[in-house]
């Protein structure tokens, strides 16, 4: 994997982020969110606020069922239990056999030989796409050991090698955020800057941003740009929330307004 | 069902919702709250805002016991697991059993075949109130198809029919809210206008509001206007904090603030 | 018990608050937090403001394995399952054999029978340190009997006598917090006062104090003085949010802030 050459990186343009953001707020879309249990409430805030529908549906009972219906589904392995495994793995299928996108975000990947595993068996299922910090997308690669807790400790360019084959490896678009995010399917790299460090300081921002791309992907033909254009969404929201904001409290509010009040025409 | 006839609308008047209001502070009611995994926290801030008792005792080693001891108990099934539906059947008997009032907030009814035949097992247990929207209400009364996820696709008004049928065969308040809130117990119906359409982009209005309803139904002689009182004082907090809110996260703010600001004479 | 001659009560000085804030911003401790479902945010954003790093570790396939690399552990019994309490029970026994500190808080002790033969054994497993408030302390220590659900009916004077024979049983810590805040080894008693009424309206403020505990007491050599720095660092953020707070919706995001803005060198 040492000796992969990189894809030229591509920063997107604000045309591309308009369009998808617009198609978002059209379609409204219905995501599943299979998440931990510490970013409930923000991740349906915040698809709440830039206009998706979040559906916290998750047992064993119902998750396929609703897979089926939704118009893409979240998988994030934050608290994971193996219950909540088993409900994860019929959802997958069931999106996969729908062709409902689904979105995977490895969790603190590379730093528990358990949920390392358990990451595996998801991985076999063919996410549509990836959403980790560095440290998580490295270990998820099979390169690094993994962050401190849920952080990361490398920047997001030490993982490109490792997006790229893992995205190559497993036909999946991978996209590893911190100060500047990328986004990549193994032949082009998308990226995208901004944002701010106040959102490190929040929690959920990382794991609600997984909730949006899950939002950007459904029923796109442009799934790269998609899920590109939900960073940029995001990385907009936490500039205008930290122009504002006097810590992290006022920070994650200010963030949700963000999100609620950007339009697509912003990006021009 | 369709063949009903509707009892006379009467909008509730605010001295009734003050006294309401008056005697739900006064007694501070301690409400077992078993709800989903992702309104717990603006369950309890609501609750403690405005001034009752949160309690979120849920597992079925607990829950009967404290429901023999708390003033009323919510259950609402967002996000339900077979052993925390067994929890919940064992609070409604005790709450039964030892007089106590509890409320069923039936979230997504009509959408998953497995919460729907679920939400039968609890409605045989005689609930004291439900509180849902008009999706809701109508797939609990066995009409309409379920809305889309958690949110409501049709009218209050359109579920009056299915309330007041529903109300009327298990001898139960049933509220249907939405741009007008309802509450019917089969015989008449009170109604409650107001609040703001922000309230739907910040996840858990709803379901706070039957924690609300189970706080105003503690203890009362009155309780089909205790639940229209509830939703008059979310109404009204609703409308305060649309006032001063940017986007749905400083909304969510000012709506905790409201609802610890208003007082009874406020109404007057 | 009723016995006890109490050791003289010493109000906890600035530096000491201040040399203990400085040295766990310095260690930026990483904190297993094993919580209950409604504090699962607050907690997180608590201790991100002051600058440790939370990780929600949980089940009974990571707990250990996490506890043996965390700088500290969190143990909550607020929503307590037997699942969980196994994982507790784990991630305690790994965390002396690792000599890594943790912190107990005894939610709702004394109300309910299979709680409270539940924190029997958790108490067994030796916690470095308690958090509770006085009905909780009081009930752990053999002495009355719970408060109103989760909240205190008792003063935290009325536990002084109940916290020293804890600490003295049970070779551990003590911390009850109330109007004023007491920390116990059986030896000698830190005080600490300030804060405001108004924490007592946000659900956690109490729960994400015992996390804060923890990640005080991470890497110390004088655990007594870290429990009541943690508790002035909260009653000082309580202050600053109570002043600038327009009911408990602002008083949460001003508290976050000020948790985040306070500085070791505010304490000169």
């Amino acid at each position: 994997m040492s000796d992969i050459t990189l894809p030229p990186i591509k920063s997107v343009d604000p045309e591309t982020i308009a369009t998808h953001l617009f198609h978002m707020k059209e379609l409204a879309p219905l995501v599943q969110c299979m998440t931990n249990d510490v970013v409930q409430e923000i991740t349906a805030n915040v698809l709440l606020a830039m206009g998706a529908s979040p559906a916290m549906v998750i047992t064993k009972e119902e998750s396929a069922h609703f897979a089926a219906i939704a118009s893409s589904v979240l998988i994030n392995v934050g608290t994971p239990r193996p219950e909540s495994i088993e409900a994860m793995h019929l959802a997958a299928k069931s999106a996969n056999l729908h062709h409902v996108p689904w979105v995977l975000d490895p969790v603190a990947a590379g730093l528990l030989p358990w949920r390392d595993k358990m990451l595996k068996g998801l991985l076999a299922l063919h996410p549509t796409a990836i959403r980790g910090n560095a440290s998580e997308i490295r270990a998820l690669a099979g390169v690094g050991k993994g962050g401190k807790g849920v952080d990361s400790t490398d920047s997001s360019e030490s993982a490109l090698q490792a997006a790229v084959s893992l995205a190559r490896t497993h036909s999946t678009i991978v996209c590893v955020t911190g100060k500047t995010d990328y986004a990549t399917d193994g032949q082009s790299i998308l990226s995208c800057s901004g944002g701010s460090v106040k959102a490190t300081f929040v929690v959920g921002t990382g794991c609600s941003l997984s909730a949006m791309v899950a939002a950007f992907i459904a029923q796109t033909e442009h799934p790269l740009e998609a899920v590109i254009s939900a960073c940029a969404l995001a990385k907009r929201a936490a500039q205008q929330a930290a122009g504002v904001a006097r810590g992290p409290g006022s920070f994650a509010v200010a963030y949700i307004d963000a999100l609620n009040l950007i339009q697509a025409k912003d990006f021009y």
